[in-house]
């Protein structure tokens, strides 16, 4: 089983401060907003008293039942921290904030670091931090960095770190599923995380008018050459009473379609203007196609934002696609 | 964190045993193939020569690729065996066959007994098993059994037991997704079973035509007084050249409706027949709904066919519902 050795300049850090700054990332999910809290949880228990946990957006509604998650600031406080703990994401343009007032500042992270990022002035002067693209999600780090402290898990924390993971993995399914991410997620079963409750509110908690939505994306879906797609227009949007958090993971629909190797969801995002989402099983390194838009994300899971007609739009990306697609082979 | 103990009756019978016939339920899901598999696969490590599994009715398209789901017969071979093991059942009704050529019967599974069952001959003349309706999935009793038969895990057992396991806690959602049963799945994966791979399979390769069929389905989602229903009916099928195969997860969406504690999926199945999933969300018994229809299965998922016109099919059923939802008040 691979194991990340945690830091003991990390470890030293937080024993040695007592104010926390812990930020997340922009549009936050899952293991930003659960891997937060847990930090923030298990470092009360430690007896750190200023702790504040801070988004620049707001958490998701499907989040809001996490232990805590009310208290998640998105305005910076006015005092300075001992620490700044940006967490599942490793750069400041991911937070969304231009500065923090804190002395020092420390990263725990599963993202690949960009290589500009490694050598950038915020980087170098990092005081401490745990950067492991290895693992599946920032949640099975602060996991680590906790029972390093030995902090005691309860209820509160357990269920903070399972929904993390359980959103990074996409519920144990993807391939980062790692022999690691069960056994931690047996130990906070153990520790008092529900894997119902908490999969039922991630999951199972879709506005009526989302599921409409989904329903008329769907008479959208096509596919040719190993690309499945759908759409998502503004009009579908008015007729449903919905918004883009309504269509977070309809991406994950052309990726289910029987032999096709890439998913891509388009969402128009204003006129002439798609925000897309892409989706690999694994032959096509989807970032790529992304970044060719001037996009990024990870190997198997990318985006970008392409301008045009949808059928401008649509051929572009699929000209690309199937280009990626057939160098595979 | 629960355990099951594993009868030494029926360890001895397997030790002392030396031709087996595996049988499982009919309408195979992964846990009846997958467990079936496994412990044909893990007695065939211990030296057992003649061992046959087979199923009533074909193994589901998504779960061909198992570890040899080839070699599974649908017609009883005409010699005799040394036992019967019933794997994810526990009658006969439920395996779809009359008897088996067998010197002795056992059986492994984790299914609530019904009393009628407990009395039958069938039940009382049993030489040997294991029922333990506390176990998330027929493939954690198996496992146990091959662990105290000492068997060494492979790929092959590895990777079944898994599927049975994914697919009986819902991708490890649902209440039952144990300590025990995440502990497991890491040591499968620790053992060659692949979460991506196997996920990939069973949950993202849904035919072209399927996915068109969910968007018409949910074209017809309504709710009401916390139940929320879909239907779909031959018509739908026609148009997008799809079987009732085609459909077999469809309840999970309006299942996901935000505030629905019951969940009804109305296929129809003939002129004036519809096949009903219910679900619940835990508040309310649809098994009881069920059986008041003539059907039966579990608390939280249960099926029963009801004739008349959709209309009339949806009123009969929804005030039911309605009742037991206002019973839980």
């Amino acid at each position: 089983m691979k194991t990340t050795k945690i830091s003991s300049k990390l470890l030293n850090l937080i024993k040695q401060s007592s104010s926390f700054l812990i930020v997340g990332h922009i549009n936050p999910e899952g293991d930003s907003i659960g891997s937060s809290l847990a930090l923030a949880l298990g470092l009360k228990k430690l007896g750190k008293k200023d702790i504040c946990v801070l988004s620049k957006d707001p958490v998701p509604e499907n989040l809001k039942f996490l232990p805590w998650a009310r208290t998640i600031k998105r305005r910076r406080p006015a005092r300075e921290f001992d620490v700044v703990v940006l967490v599942d994401c490793n750069s400041m343009e991911r937070t969304g904030f231009e500065t923090f007032r804190a002395r020092k500042t420390a990263i725990i992270d599963h993202h690949v670091l960009p290589a500009e990022t490694a050598k950038s002035p915020f980087y170098t002067s990092l005081s401490a931090g745990i950067i492991d693209p290895g693992a599946a999600a920032a949640g099975l780090l602060v996991f680590k960095v906790l029972k390093a402290l030995k902090v005691e898990l309860d209820k509160t924390i357990a269920t903070n770190l399972y929904a993390a993971i359980l959103i990074d993995t996409g519920g144990f399914r993807y391939s980062n599923s790692s022999p690691e991410s069960l056994k931690t997620a047996c130990h906070l079963v153990e520790a008092g995380a529900s894997p119902w409750n908490i999969s039922k509110e991630i999951f199972e908690n879709i506005p009526f008018r989302g599921l409409k939505l989904l329903g008329l994306t769907l008479a959208t879906l096509e596919r040719k050459d190993g690309i499945a797609w759908i759409t998502t227009t503004e009009d579908m949007f008015r007729e449903t009473g919905t918004t883009s958090e309504d269509c977070e993971e309809f991406v994950d629909f052309p990726r289910k379609v029987k032999g096709a190797e890439v998913a891509i969801f388009f969402r128009q995002a204003g006129e002439n203007v798609y925000k897309l989402s892409l989706r690999s099983k694994g032959k096509v390194n989807v970032r790529k196609i992304a970044k060719s838009f001037g996009g990024g994300g990870h190997d198997a899971a990318a985006g970008c934002k392409v301008t045009g007609s949808l059928k401008e739009v649509q051929n572009k990306v699929l000209k690309v696609a199937r280009k990626a697609l057939k160098e595979t082979k």
